[in-house]
């Protein structure tokens, strides 16, 4: 792949991969797709994208595989289960930005390694809009020289940086996400007393704009509680997910993480009280609820 | 003050107060300075300042007096025992940019309404260089007309937002402190996990940088905490004062707040165990030092 762009099988067009799909067509990378759900591939067809029947058949001619998928099993069954590794040639590259435990991570990369093939972790953060205007923040983890390699290949999606060895790209989505949450509840605690105390939240959010409260987690997210639009988003299921990640990762690492385990503790509270399917936003309804009850007490 | 540029009286010349000052004599008001410690208004006096020897004497001329000081004590002194209310015509303005309790500004806001005097309680967020490029975030509460009327004094020194009634502005400023030292937390944490995991915590912070964990936290603390810099900026024992003073707050108006709990109690230990003079982000220090801990057990 040094002179011509390399042919790239992109797998998993969903919410996030078909945007990213797109910009890297839109960048001129002759790209072949492939999705479970194959009508949720073919629209790329319209963007000059080849759609693959299977991930193997999308793998064959490629010298770089973008993973885009659910969860590890799913990248698993992918990789080894439907031919991808055994149709790629020695030398090739797998990229994963599917958010997945770092562990699995590294033992995907070990499987590749045995079949002479590259692997580097890359999962993103920046939602959809970010995917759709290719400024995502892209994690990677791996050896630097393969990600270098590839520096063409991730520009049209987003910004790259290399965090460390294989599976550092996922631990750092695993912090990015542990921020997230934690972030979310402070502003949600923070609204939750200014309007105890009479003041507007609208008009608090507008009012620690540019000093050092300032996030992009004020901006969306403290948006979605002042106008109370919790429509996912992300889900809250999903938070709990990847903090019970973070979670899981910190003890095999002996860790002991207060805030993170405190902010666990109110997304559970608030999944098993019905709240699994409301943005992650919605932890304000929970702390609503919860001193409703406090003061009922 | 229809026409002309009211006069300023600005009591309180310290680190925030000085430069404050100095965008007003740049932006042309008239302004007379008073400090306890004389040695610090003085060089305003190059600046186009009015030094006065007493916080009476400044007052005296004025018709908006801005005080920036230490605390809510310091404010009452200030305000009712040294001349200033005395001093002021009936229709002047008080406002009071420091960070003190909410209820302490109801109680001032009351006291100067029996002198015929008006009250704005516009603590702000930003710090020095906030202060310097006059883009600090200034959260106001007291009476519209009353904030609307002094919108040009505000201009040169921030951003106004009227956040509600008398107290507000304290009670915003609360909020603020509270996202703050729960974010420097999550960050911390973060950080911890990435470092333990065998990543990168200068790479983690650039990574994420431009996606939802993005904040001004980050991008100030987190490098403080990249480039292991804790001299204060904030210590940590006025972040522990402002949660405390967020956590009376919250029981009087009978809120429970889980996260600000942990991160008082985080604040708390760190201070217990000599951290009170190290900045805020500091409290990567302690979450270093209570997991070094916990690994010897």
């Amino acid at each position: 792949m040094a002179d011509a762009r390399p042919r790239i099988a992109f797998l998993g067009t969903g919410l996030m991969g078909a945007p990213m799909a797109r910009r890297l067509l839109g960048a001129g990378f002759p790209v072949t797709v492939w999705n479970r759900d194959v009508a949720k591939a073919q629209p790329l067809a319209a963007d000059g994208a080849e759609v693959a029947q299977s991930a193997g058949d999308a793998a064959r001619d490629a010298s770089v595989v973008i993973t885009m998928l659910t969860n590890g099993d799913a990248v698993a069954q992918v990789l080894f289960a439907s031919g991808v590794a055994e149709a790629l040639e020695p030398g090739a590259v797998v990229v994963d930005m599917s958010s997945i435990p770092p562990p699995v991570a590294r033992e995907h990369s070990k499987r590749l390694g045995q079949h002479g093939l590259a692997h580097i972790d890359a999962p993103v953060s920046g939602g959809v809009v970010g995917a759709q205007a290719g400024t995502l923040a892209i994690m990677a983890g791996g050896e630097a020289a393969d990600i270098d390699e590839l520096a063409a290949v991730f520009a049209p999606m987003g910004r790259l940086t290399h965090v460390g060895p294989s599976g550092s790209g996922q631990l750092a989505k695993l912090g990015n996400q542990q921020i997230v949450a934690i972030t979310i509840a402070a502003i949600a605690e923070a609204m939750l007393m200014i309007e105890a105390g009479g003041g507007s939240p609208e008009a608090f959010r507008n009012a620690i704009r540019g000093g050092f409260a300032e996030s992009r987690i004020l901006e969306l997210h403290g948006q979605r509680m002042v106008s109370r639009d919790f429509k996912p988003g992300g889900s809250s299921n999903n938070q709990l997910k990847d903090l019970n990640a973070v979670l899981a990762t910190a003890e095999n690492l002996g860790l002991t993480l207060p805030l993170t385990e405190a902010v666990r503790e109110e997304f559970a509270e608030f999944i098993a009280d019905g709240g699994g399917e409301v943005d992650h936003s919605g932890l304000l309804l929970h702390l609503e609820k919860l001193n409703a009850r406090e003061k009922g007490k």
